[in-house]
């Protein structure tokens, strides 16, 4: 069976942003919920078009106080949100704690919740909807709706919770509408990842970070990985023995084929730094326990000659992408386009979402990429016939200039990249930071674990004396 | 010269709804600004078109400190902005007392700031972007564009202001954008005039009040005029009779018509009531000091024959549209297409800001008439193409729940009916009602008169006082 390199074809058209993590195949729920679909405007913001949509949410609330319990709310980020519910754990057992119900809202043009059913992704002006603001309005308009159709929850205190984008949202949703929600827990969610608010290389200088603590001479190993993929590239013979040693079901041709290849490997280093959990996991891909160590047990010695080096690399990346070892070959030409998560997420950063991100190959172990808007800007018009507005997300959400909000956590993982541009130092008593030293992406969000390191314990206990303390304070108005 | 009945024709068409003050008649300002544009993205919500227009401000900076010294802007409202400016002789003595640089921003879609020129309002697809939170989005790329071009100007703190529609948007933008301005001055917003948040008869029994406190027998005299109407509406001559006296260009050729006629005496009455100032003023009309008292002094016997009554009806609107004498009669025919503010707001009250407003002529002296929204809606269908959404308002400025917010002056006019649905009452220690016994609409926002009572003098003083604590508080940031 074929099996894509998930991240490759994609970014390898956007850019060097690598995507927000996003989650794939779902599985059979631990925690039994409703699926409902509640009716939307396809445009919060003009009445031209009346058009609806509808939204899926799933709902449980068997752990529920009917007397105005709280209800614990997950803004829905880019994929199903069913992926969601299932590698969000902490909700589950903090519902149970608080007496609370859950709710997982879907974000617009992901899932099922897609405002033009088939044709959402098909034009610029379908998807002319896909925003941040539109999706907060769409949380806003179902909370309402819950509040006041279900029995009990009128005055029920409301909590936004989300990971990565949907921890921006839910960071973004108490900022913007702090009369429907009581707080936010936003879990590793780069809200400052924009304009010049952090530097554009810290992203993947952590990343780096990650593989050298992981194993002498692993990062080196990766950083040479680059020139030596370079030099068998110059020739045929050379091209056909990356394919064959990294099992690409169609051969490289020239080189941008190569550059894809470049591409994948890239992602695939990003993406175990995001997944780098203290145990086995099946987030993005099935992986072992601490998977950069297992990735760095191949990659010990950066003096290797070219083929023996890629060979380890190949062993390495095959930790990620065939933990399961169920992949014959990697299928490069398939496009991500059957992805809408992928599709949609490519959108949002060529209009809203403009993440600078840069390499330099000195402070990380990536071959050196400048950050580049007019390029970005160009592939974006290509792609979907818009262009990005690099600082409107600043405009809209405040930057580094959000002291006059309140009740907002900001958790973030050590091992994380996306924590170059999360709030890492408290800016009040009730605009909190968390750092999990030994987490990766949003680790705090997951169910609990036998080897969950004692700081992600710790972040949890005082993430669940927050959301206690707003409830209590909301009880008081 | 004729002179239309400016707001009849337009609230004929617009059910119950008296709109928010206009201003006519640009003058040469008293204090000298530049006249400044600027490029607006047409939708900051959307990507597809990346159309833009040009925003027009005004701006004045001989007061101000060029060290970062504050800047006081107006979130300019339903109408020409320099008219605005022309009424808003509080910000000016304002500026000079906090070395304070002045900007007056237009609202797009109003005066010259047309998104799409003179075909804005040629459908619903051209105005699809006339809303509150495009005003705001535009008011906040406006500010960071001052304050990252204009020298000095980086760390000044910026306070919003606003009257009426103004004033809403002034606290909805420190409630949005808190980032961007350090407080705001809500000058007579009815920000809870929406849904069922007061009730819809409260305005009209103001407007009542103001009449029965003005003079014996006014309110009374009023309230009878409404069936002495229908009486002589009921015959030919009766229609003729009411023509001649009532000065109308074209005589009155049915039941419609004299509804249109009742309408624009029910509006005047409404406007006499918001511009009750206690001095000779000009915003709406010329007007005499205490205008409701010189109307009364026509309206003392409620007992009079229909046809004496109505003649002192005459006698006293003619102070509210002749007072500058110059008037040979009232053009009904003549509509109010030309006054895009006029379109603007009606098109504005079709879609978001949908205010209930009823009469039940025991607690008001007008006919009764119940809120309709489904009538409204068709209404609204039949002339913009667009229905209103009568709840979105609340669910995304938050109703009654605002106290999270912080920095913001809720100033009311005890005799101004849109008083009914602002906040009268403070919140918090930083959301706080001023309010202002004998003042009319925005009173407080007028620049000083020896007139003035001491109620709004000391209202000015309280507002200096508070925006005087959010500068320094700013500088602390």
């Amino acid at each position: 069976m074929p099996r894509l390199l998930l991240f490759l074809l994609l970014l390898g058209a956007s850019g060097a942003l690598p995507a927000l993590p996003r989650r794939r195949g779902a599985r059979t729920p631990t925690v039994p919920y409703l699926i409902r679909y509640f009716q939307q405007q396809v445009d919060h913001f003009g009445f031209d078009d009346n058009l609806t949509f509808q939204q899926r949410y799933l709902i449980a609330d068997q752990h529920w106080k009917k007397n105005n319990g709280p209800i614990l709310f997950y803004t829905g980020n880019e994929g199903d949100v069913t992926w969601f519910s299932n590698n969000t754990g902490f909700m589950w057992d903090v519902a149970q704690e608080l007496n609370a119900m859950v709710v997982f809202a879907e974000h617009r043009y992901y899932g099922e919740s897609l405002p033009f059913g088939n044709e959402s992704y098909s034009d610029s002006k379908r998807l002319n909807y896909l925003t941040s603001e539109q999706a907060l309005a769409d949380f806003a308009v179902l909370i309402e709706h819950l509040k006041s159709t279900i029995a009990g929850a009128r005055y029920s205190p409301v909590i936004a919770i989300g990971g990565s984008y949907g921890g921006m949202l839910a960071a973004w949703f108490r900022m913007k509408y702090p009369h429907l929600v009581v707080g936010a827990l936003a879990a590793s969610a780069p809200i400052w990842q924009f304009g010049d608010l952090v530097p554009c290389g810290a992203f993947f200088s952590i990343v780096t970070k990650d593989f050298k603590r992981s194993g002498t001479g692993c990062a080196e190993s990766i950083r040479n990985s680059w020139s030596a993929i370079d030099r068998l590239s110059s020739t045929d013979e050379g091209l056909l023995w990356l394919s064959k040693t990294f099992h690409l079901c169609s051969p490289l041709k020239n080189l941008q084929d190569v550059a894809v290849l470049k591409r994948g490997l890239s992602d695939t280093w990003i993406n175990l730094a995001m997944m780098n959990y203290p145990y086995k996991a099946d987030f993005l891909e099935p992986l072992p326990a601490w998977p950069i160590e297992e990735v760095c047990k191949f990659l010990k010695d950066p003096s290797l000659s070219d083929r023996l080096l890629l060979q380890n690399v190949f062993q390495a990346i095959n930790i990620y992408y065939n933990y399961s070892g169920q992949i014959l070959c990697f299928d490069m030409a398939e496009t991500a386009t059957k992805s809408l998560g992928h599709l949609g997420w490519n959108y949002q950063t060529c209009t809203e979402m403009v993440m600078p991100l840069c390499t330099d190959g000195v402070n990380d172990m990536f071959e050196p990429q400048k950050w580049d808007l007019k390029a970005r800007s160009e592939e974006c018009y290509k792609l979907w016939g818009v262009r990005p507005r690099p600082s409107w997300i600043i405009s809209m959400y405040g930057g580094k200039n959000i002291h006059s909000h309140s009740n907002i956590i900001f958790s973030n993982g050590g091992l994380d990249p996306w924590s170059a541009g999360g709030v890492t130092r408290n800016i009040s008593h009730s605009l909190v930071a968390i750092m999990i030293p030994e987490g990766a992406h949003h680790l705090d969000l997951r169910g609990r674990n036998p080897s969950d390191p004692k700081s992600v314990q710790q972040a949890r206990d005082l993430e669940l004396c927050y959301m206690k303390q707003w409830i209590k304070m909301a009880r008081r108005h």
